[in-house]
């Protein structure tokens, strides 16, 4: 698909997601709206949807299991697809999945429970993209410490109202975003809110 | 795809793939014939390929960022695929992705070096598995330790020969392991030499 450098200001609301496109050299900016808010995202070459955001090569790339300023996203291809130029949390998840129908009833017993992997689905019905094709997302502003041994748990999201995280973007991008509806753990504060997107052609 | 309950001995020749099935209820070891040797494994559902093995939820499953005796290796749907009910090494790595092309070029400056993507991927072509679709594999033997900061490397594989990991599969599953072709970094001791595959009904 082409993608333009339009400039978009994007409310996404609480427990919903959304799609939107980002241009090679823009820069874009996820907003926690209200505090301890999580959002998960994920992203594919708007060139050539075989090629997506890879957390296991963005891991590997920076040989690390957080997301820090300064880290290259990287593809299932390895080629380099955002870096994060700016980032008022540091605190980020790139070891867990979305959270998804089987995720609410296996762990809590509840049935059809909004959740991140059906928002990203619907986000991204119209650009032929199917449930099982979602890529694993970046879970911004998520807490997810690991200890010595290696085990981790999720806590609440230290994002405080008005922080963001800036990436700017490498290669043209078909991008969505869920603010999470997990509200029976911890991650975000249990208090569902909206995010915000905002793409930019200048910081 | 139709899966029997066949027993498989199979040797997967140093640096090279091979593609195999599981049924649900039969055991799989994969060895190391001649030690410090890492294989990367990964499966589908036999009866759908779109679900397949997902170490990002096995690690959320489990949450641990290492695979450990008694852990429950799941799909990209949160499903059980099998579970580790033996293990003669107990270091096993599912954070990092198999290495490809791109790895050699872009780490090391070696073209053409062959490598783990695209031995699975030409192990599994007869079934309609394209490169894109190859998940990310549980690295069996390879050794990974994450430090305090979560910095990860890569260090030698700790198995000495004829050690085994064991899975039960829970499902049918369409099956392919590399015997990793890394030479460069001291994943397999910087000599690279055969993996084994054991299906058998009993234990």
């Amino acid at each position: 698909m082409k993608v333009e450098r339009t400039e978009i200001d994007l409310v996404v609301p609480a427990c919903h997601g959304r799609a939107f496109v980002v241009a090679a050299g823009q820069y874009l900016a996820i907003e926690d709206v209200d505090g301890e808010q999580c959002g998960d995202f994920v992203a594919f070459n708007a060139a050539d949807v075989t090629e997506f955001i890879s957390t296991c090569h963005t891991r590997s790339w920076n040989t690390s299991v957080y997301l820090k300023l300064g880290h290259s996203v990287r593809t299932n291809r390895r080629n380099p697809m955002f870096e994060v130029i700016a980032d008022d949390v540091g605190v980020h998840d790139i070891l867990c999945p979305p959270c998804d129908q089987q995720r609410y009833l296996l762990h809590y017993g509840v049935a059809d429970h909004r959740n991140c992997l059906d928002n990203l689905t619907e986000a991204l019905c119209g650009y032929g993209i199917e449930k099982w094709r979602i890529p694993n997302p970046i879970n911004v502003f998520m807490n997810v410490p690991v200890d010595a041994a290696g085990r981790f748990e999720v806590k609440a999201a230290p994002s405080k109202a008005g922080d963001r995280i800036v990436l700017r973007a490498l290669i043209d991008c078909l991008c969505a975003l869920s603010a999470c509806p997990q509200d029976i753990n911890p991650a975000n504060g249990h208090r569902c809110t909206d995010m915000r997107v905002i793409v930019s052609n200048a910081l």
